[in-house]
């Protein structure tokens, strides 16, 4: 009889021995609830990518020494649990199979992927053999995330005669990221007429979020249990009791991306030890969105709102600030730029003279901004949250160290258009409009300037975020996207005004990816750079 | 007969048909010259590292349809030149083998670095067979870069009997890689009794430098020839007069430096099309270096000086600013901060109360004169120059959108005890005291409080820049270190302020790589990391 359970943990990259109290206490708990076999994610010792970490090798060492700790909790159970093994010259991104305080055997993942996000071949060599496992007349592998995905290696899965393969994964959420996982799995449990158990981590680490949502999948390719989404959880399963009935869930986008940013603010601010935040709210949209986020998030009494009117802030924007504010219970601060915005210009005046005024004037106010939410930050210890989207980020509709001001943005991928669909959640979600609908239905402006509209500078969020999701997610190049049929010369600005803003991504905040690809590790692009398309 | 150029060009990243023009001039200039075979460095035609461009399928078509432009320019000649090769599904960094408008062969790199700056497994997959070309009764090879460092290419070289190696290379410079390149060459040439034409790229790509330095080996591992470091060139050698005595060549750790941070600033300023540069001078030693060897490089008419003094700034600092700008004829400006710091004070009182002051205001200090810089960058469109060295940096010991506000690091790499040493070899370089011997022989100071020493904050440079070279460069542990006799006290304190650091460097502009481990691409870690050691 085995009686499997799938531990869904929230490791913190580097924190060796909280992880590893984390995984004894999920052992302590499945064996309470009667399982003898247990299954922790990929890497779940280090938390996933320990990156540069894994070039330090006291590092690895340690983590040695405390998966050796681990063994001791091992009595009456198996436990198959991801860590970072060392040959003399080689590392390699394992799968520790522990049986009665014993390690019976080391798996050393065979396909490091090295795309995106990932950098595995920089730190490990390849695992070379598939191995085959028996425990109590089961036969069974254990796989490593990409192992999976590897036509290749699904191919070899299939003659094993395999009665369940495991998978230990730590795979990042993007929107497309949930189906993919399903349609996978499900073709290479069909195809090996085998059970498979996924294990995925969950949690936030700096730009990337884990989703958990587990995986329990029948040798007929059915979903008999999933897990969790953007949640610690342990699922179970019996094979002397399989008689599950398969499973349909439903996914929604917008939730999802909800989720993950969420979850993504949430572990950031815990890990790092930060007790408060606060940004600068506007009375605009993204500004409204991520404090909803926020404040739903780590709760309303832990965060901050700075309003910094100027000259240029419309009425309404300062009535629409301040009602969020009340809206989600929010403790909020005003501060005029005003004074310190005359201070500044005059004197820099004997130096700019008779120039006429331009950006540098509007970037002023934003820095001042951005000097003002820092010196909070400063005084205080709150994190800074940015609140930049990534339709104004992909074209540089930005200011460097003014509104780019801060340690974390919540909404740097996501596009103008899917805020908008935030906001309509947000509001249903929480069945009342927390986020004004003046917000939502005012034309979106900077207010740098008198009058001034994004619609000015940028085309309409609904033709730009089609044409930058062609370039950015599908590197799309000019010619590809006009046969589309969108207008050459507004094809060509966005193209210019991305590429040219390479330099200011480079500075900007981390944020949270859940796209396919974001700005930061996943699209790396030289600054330097004099290829025009 | 054989007589083989080695040309050491310049591309820019992306620029496809400027390099493509680079290289038929070369090649024109080659024929003149009597050659009837060139050699080009690696990825020559696209420039040395295209990141993310490749994977732009539409920008590899590109690079192999100018390929075939190029063709037309070798009537006569065998033309060895570094592209991006194409198959249907995958990428391989290649070297094209032209002969009299053919393209004769195309090699596939074998080995691909993807270790510090190098990420070349995330583009390429690598090339199966060391191919044996013959041409004249001369039996010779084609490698590129990473080929020649691996012991098993080098052991497979050994017994082809060739009469000559081709290695074409994009080695970008560190202090220690000229001593190696040349033991690893020298080696090599004796273990296969053969000749070895080392071509390397020259020029600055965002952080890193090519420095040039291109070798021809004899098969007794003797150096014949070397081009110019840090400049193109092209040199030339013929197999019917081979008689070139070995020649020894010195190579200086200062002037390497000098020369890496001079080209990386040149390239950087003339590649993104920057007329003009500016900078905030403290006068401190930093920003006197900084504006040293800028106005050196481009030229004293293309930078201005800004500064920025407060209340807390000396009279000496004042006075030596100045001084160094009449000593490079460098045109500045001098705004004072304090208007500006008190109207941000009295604003922001009411929220501060009687709070005590602490780095907030310090670091608002520095942030004013970010925001000046930039202001003044915006207006006139001058790049701004950062002036933190990599003591600093490592440490933390410098503020986020303040005295970090720009686009480009000179000393960003560079230890204090190193500009110490740069301050006294420009100095010496140019025959006078440029740097006035008052910067130099001053206690360090940020002056953003009375009487403020670095000293106060930090231990002393000498101190605190080897500890640093162990932990950041040697990836050495707290133990390691403290056992090499360091007091344990102060080895956790910087150990504790680099990893804490990590956020801040995130978003620091790039800056010139001259160390075996700089920050940046070379060193990837989390901001997410509760290691501790």
């Amino acid at each position: 009889m085995i009686k499997i359970a799938l531990a869904q943990i929230n490791p913190t990259v580097g924190d060796l021995k909280g992880n590893a109290q984390k995984i004894a206490e999920s052992i302590k708990k499945a064996k309470k609830n009667g399982s003898n076999f247990i299954v922790f994610p990929e890497l779940a010792l280090t938390g996933y990518p320990p990156e540069d970490l894994l070039l330090k090798n006291y590092f690895i060492k340690e983590n040695i020494k405390i998966l050796n700790k681990i063994k001791k909790e091992t009595a009456g159970i198996t436990v198959i649990v991801g860590f970072v093994d060392k040959s003399k010259l080689k590392t390699y991104n394992s799968c520790a199979i522990i049986q009665d305080k014993k390690i019976i055997d080391t798996y050393h993942k065979i396909y490091l992927p090295n795309h995106g996000i990932f950098d595995e071949k920089r730190y490990f060599s390849p695992g070379k053999t598939l191995p085959v496992y028996e425990y109590n007349n089961k036969k069974f592998t254990v796989t490593i995330c990409e192992d999976l995905w590897i036509k290749r290696h699904q191919f070899s899965l299939k003659d094993k005669n395999l009665d369940f393969i495991i998978n230990i994964s730590a795979s990042p959420f993007s929107i497309k990221k949930i189906k993919q996982r399903k349609k996978v799995i499900s073709s290479i449990a069909k195809a090996a007429r085998s059970f498979i158990f996924y294990c995925n981590l969950v949690g936030g680490q700096d730009e990337i979020v884990f989703d958990g949502r587990s995986l329990i999948y029948s040798p007929k390719g059915k979903l008999l249990k999933q897990a969790k989404k953007f949640s610690t959880d342990i699922i179970y399963f019996n094979f002397k009791k399989p008689g599950q009935k398969p499973i349909q869930i439903q996914s929604n986008k917008i939730e999802n991306i909800y989720s993950a940013l969420s979850l993504g603010i949430k572990d950031y601010m815990r890990k790092n030890k930060f007790q408060k935040a606060i940004l600068g709210l506007s009375g605009g949209l993204d500004s409204a969105v991520t404090l909803a986020i926020v404040a739903k998030s780590i709760g309303s009494n832990k965060v901050n709102a700075l309003i910094m009117p100027s000259f240029y802030s419309s009425k309404e924007s300062l009535t629409d600030a301040i009602k969020i504010c009340e809206n989600l219970k929010i403790n909020y601060y005003t501060v005029t730029i005003n004074n310190i915005f005359d201070c500044f210009n005059r004197d820099l005046k004997p130096y700019f003279k008779n120039l006429p005024t331009d950006s540098t004037e509007e970037n002023l106010q934003a820095r001042i901004r951005g000097n003002i939410l820092m010196a909070f930050s400063n005084k205080f210890g709150h994190l800074v949250i940015t609140t930049g989207n990534k339709s104004e980020i992909s074209c540089g509709y930005c200011t460097l160290y003014g509104d780019m001001a801060g340690g974390f943005g919540i909404l740097k991928d996501v596009y103008k258009t899917s805020v908008y669909q935030l906001a309509r959640f947000i509001n249903k979600k929480n069945k009342k409009s927390i986020i004004p609908k003046s917000i939502i239905n005012k034309a979106p402006s900077a207010e740098l300037k008198p009058n001034q509209k994004d619609i000015d500078n940028l085309p309409k969020y609904s033709l730009l975020d089609k044409i930058l999701h062609l370039y950015v997610e599908n590197d799309i190049d000019f010619q590809g996207i006009v046969k589309l049929g969108f207008d050459r010369k507004v094809v060509k600005k966005i193209i210019e005004m991305v590429d040219s803003s390479e330099y200011k991504r480079r500075q900007s905040p981390i944020g949270i990816k859940i796209s396919e690809k974001a700005f930061g590790k996943d699209r790396r692009m030289p600054i330097t750079n004099n290829f025009t398309n």
